[in-house]
C-alpha cells in the first residue's frame, strides 16, 4: 500500500484508511467511467463512409451537425492512440484501426501541402470551411500524428509531427506573417499563456515518441517555461491569461482575465515537466500557485464548480459564458489535485481530488448514455444537452480518466 | 385620443380605458427612463481627452475598459444625433457638440482612408488593435456620419456616408475581395441574414438625410427585402437566421440557428419599408411572421424573457450563451410590438408590448444608477453587472426609448 497520510492527526490511522477506500472507490468509478465514455464515442462517432470522427453529438450519440474540427479530430486520434498504447484493456486493433483512420483524414484533408497551416473546419467529406490565424489546429494535429506513430510504429507519422514542430516554432519564435494575422498599430504584444502552454504540451507530447528529442527542444522548454511562469501575478495571488512579454500585468479586461481550469491545466504540465527536469522550485510553484491559488479562485463558494473565467478585480469578465460551469476544468482539476498528492503526499490535495470527484460525478456525469455533459450553468443545471459540440469531442474526460485512473493503481500500489 | 380597440369585447369600453391609462403609464416611464439613460451617459462616457466615447462601463459609470469599438462609437453618434434632431428636450448644444466629438473620432482614427475598412477596435488614443472581414463596422460608421450631417448641415459629414455607401454595396453586391476573407472550397454560399438587414437600415437611415435617395437605392432594397424574406422557413413557422441564397434551408446548428430578438428587429424595420413602399403584403408577412411569431418562438414559457438563441429543432444551440435574456431583443421587441399595435390596432400586439415592458423593467432597469443591466441569466437574475462591454453601449435602449414614447405619444394623439 503506496498511501502515506503525513498530517499530525491522533486519528492518523482512521483517516489513512478511509483515503484508502475513497482512492478505491474512485479507482473503480473511473475505470468504469473510461468504458463507458469510450463506448459512447466508439459506438457514434465514427464516420465510416467519409473517415474522421464526427464530433457533434446529442446526448443519446446522434450526430446533429456534419463538421469536422481540426481540433477535435486530432485530439481524438491522440486519444485512441494513447489509449491504445498505455492502457491494456483499449490495446485492440479496432481501437488502432480507427486512430489511424483519422490520422489519414488529417493528412489527407486537414493540412494544407503548401502552407503546413490546418483548416480549423472542414465540411464531412474535407473541404476546408474555416482557416484560424492562430497555431492550435496545428499543434493539435501534431498531437494526434506523434501519438499515433509511436502507435502504428509507421514512421511517416513521426516524420510529419517533427516536421509540423519545426513550423510551430519558427511561427511563434521567429517569424508569424504566414499566420495571416495583420499587424496593426496599436496591438500590445500580448504574451498569452495558451501559447507556451500548448508548445510545452507538444514538447512533452514528442519525449514520448523519442526521449533523446529532450535535448532538442530543452532551449524552447525553458523559455516557454520562463514565459507561462510570468503569468503568475499580484505577488503570486492570480495567474492571468494575458501579460506583456517584460512580464507586466496589462490594462483592461483581457489583462485582468484569469481561466482557471487553464491555470490548473498548466499547474499539472509544470509539474511533470518539473519532475522531468528534476527542478522542485518549478514543482513548489506548479503546485501551489498554478494549481492550488487558481483552485481557491476558481472554486464558487455558493454553488460548488469551477467558473470559466473570472476578472481578477472582481468584476464581470466581458465573456458572457464566465460564470458557466464547463466540463473540462474539472477534468483538468482531477488530472492536478491528484498528481499534487501523488508529489506532496499531502492530503489536503486528496481532499480537493475529492471535492471536485463529488461535484463532477453529481452534476456532469451521465450515467444513462455514458460521456459528460460539457456545459453546465452556474446553478451545475444542464445549459446544452450535447455530448459533443464545436470544442468539445473525445478529450479531455477520457485523457483524466486514464491519467487518473493510472495515478490511483500506482498510488494503491497494485501495479 | 387616437386609441382604438377593435375586439368584440362585451367589455370593449373599460378595456380601452384601461389600454389607454397603461399606454399613459408607459410613455411616462419612458420618457424618465430615456432621460435616466441618457444621464448615464452623457456623465460617464465621454473622453475629453482623446475623442470620442468610453464604451465599457460599470454598474455605477466607471471605465472599466478604455478600448473603443468602432460599432460602439458610431451608434452613440447616431444616438445623440437622432436625439438631437427628433427629441425636443435633447435639442441642446452640448449633445450636437458630443455628437460632432465623436464623428470626428470615427473619421480621424476609425476608417482607414485608403481601403475604407474601419477597424472594429482602437486604443483609447486611435490606434488600431482588430480589424473584422465584414462590413458591420463600416456600416455603424456610416449610420453615424449620416445622422450627424442632419445635425450639423455639415455637407462632409454626408458625402462620407453616401461614398462608405457606395463602397459597402460593392462589397456586399459585387465583389467582396477587399473585405480580406480567405476563400475556401467548402464554404457554403450562406445568406446571413444579418447583410441584407443592415443594408435596409442603412438605406433607411440615407433617406432621412435626403428622401429622394429612395429611388437611387430602391433596387438594392428590393434585393435585401427579397433575401430577408427568404429566411421565412418550415411554411412560415420559424425564421431562421442562415439559410442559402436560392432560400433553402442549411444543413446543420448553422441552419437550424434562431435568434428571436433579431428576426424580431428586422420586422420592425421591414414594417417601416412597407409603409415607405406602400406594400400591405410586406407588412403582414413583417408583422405576423418576423414580428408575432419569432416573439412566440423566443419567449421562455418557463422563466419569461426572450432566449437569445434557439435551435428551430428544440435542440441546444451550439452558443455557450443560447438561454440567457439580453437587454436588446426586448429593446426590439417593444419597439415591434408597439409598432404592429399601431399598424393594426390589434389589442393582441398592445399585450405582447405590456408583457415585454413588464418584464424588462422589472429585470433589466437599473433605477439607482440608470440604464439597463444588459446581461441576465435564463432566470432573470443579474449574470454581468456592466451597463456597457464591447458589444453594448449607447443604443438600444436609447432608440427604442425615443421610436416607444414617439408612438405612445402619436396613439394618446397628443401631439
Amino acid at each position: 500500500m503506496a498511501i502515506h497520510c503525513p498530517d499530525n492527526l491522533t486519528n492518523a490511522q482512521p483517516h489513512k484508511l478511509n483515503m484508502e477506500s475513497r482512492l478505491v472507490e474512485f479507482r473503480d468509478k473511473m475505470a468504469a467511467d473510461l468504458d463507458r465514455t469510450m463506448e459512447f464515442w466508439l459506438k457514434n462517432s465514427h464516420d465510416d463512409k467519409y473517415g474522421g470522427f464526427f464530433t457533434c453529438l446529442t446526448r443519446d450519440g446522434k450526430v446533429y451537425d456534419e463538421t469536422k474540427y481540426c481540433w477535435l479530430q486530432g485530439r481524438q486520434v491522440w486519444t485512441y492512440s494513447r489509449l491504445y498504447n498505455d492502457v491494456k484493456r483499449f490495446h485492440k486493433p479496432e481501437i488502432l484501426d480507427a486512430a489511424r483512420n483519422g490520422g489519414e483524414f488529417l493528412m489527407k484533408y486537414v493540412k494544407n501541402p503548401e502552407t503546413w497551416k490546418c483548416y480549423f473546419s472542414l465540411t464531412r467529406d474535407g473541404k476546408p470551411l474555416k482557416i484560424q490565424r492562430t497555431i492550435f489546429s496545428e499543434c493539435f494535429y501534431l498531437m494526434a500524428l506523434s501519438e499515433l506513430a509511436r502507435a502504428t510504429g509507421d514512421p511517416k507519422y513521426k516524420t510529419e509531427a517533427l516536421k509540423m514542430m519545426d513550423k510551430i516554432l519558427y511561427w511563434v519564435r521567429v517569424d508569424d506573417t504566414e499566420l495571416g494575422r495583420p499587424k496593426l498599430a496599436g496591438m500590445e504584444s500580448v504574451n498569452k499563456m495558451a501559447i507556451p502552454m500548448v508548445i510545452l504540451c507538444l514538447i512533452d507530447q514528442l519525449v514520448t515518441m523519442e526521449p533523446g528529442l529532450l535535448d532538442k527542444y530543452r532551449s524552447d522548454m525553458k523559455w516557454c517555461i520562463s514565459q507561462v511562469l510570468s503569468h503568475v501575478q499580484r505577488d503570486g495571488k492570480v495567474v492571468l491569461e494575458n501579460v506583456s512579454f517584460d512580464g507586466k500585468e496589462l490594462p483592461g479586461c483581457a489583462g485582468r482575465l484569469m481561466n482557471p481550469g487553464h491555470a490548473i491545466e498548466a499547474g499539472w504540465v509544470l509539474t511533470t515537466l518539473a519532475n522531468r527536469l528534476e527542478d522542485n522550485t518549478l514543482k513548489s510553484i506548479a503546485i501551489e500557485k498554478f494549481i492550488d491559488t487558481s483552485f481557491e479562485n476558481g472554486w464558487d463558494k455558493k454553488y460548488g464548480g469551477i467558473f470559466y473565467f473570472l476578472d481578477a478585480d472582481g468584476l464581470s469578465p466581458a465573456q458572457l459564458e464566465w460564470n458557466m460551469k464547463l466540463w473540462w476544468p474539472h477534468n483538468e482539476a482531477l488530472i492536478a489535485f491528484l498528481m499534487a498528492y501523488k508529489e506532496t503526499k499531502n492530503s489536503e490535495y486528496f481532499q480537493k481530488f475529492s471535492k471536485v470527484f463529488d461535484y463532477a460525478y453529481k452534476h456532469f456525469v451521465d450515467d444513462v448514455h455514458g460521456e459528460w455533459f460539457g456545459y453546465l450553468d452556474r446553478r451545475g443545471e444542464i445549459n446544452m444537452d450535447f455530448k459533443g459540440g464545436d470544442y468539445k469531442g473525445c478529450f479531455h474526460v477520457a485523457r483524466y480518466l486514464m491519467m487518473c485512473e493510472k495515478m490511483a493503481t500506482e498510488l494503491l500500489g497494485n501495479e
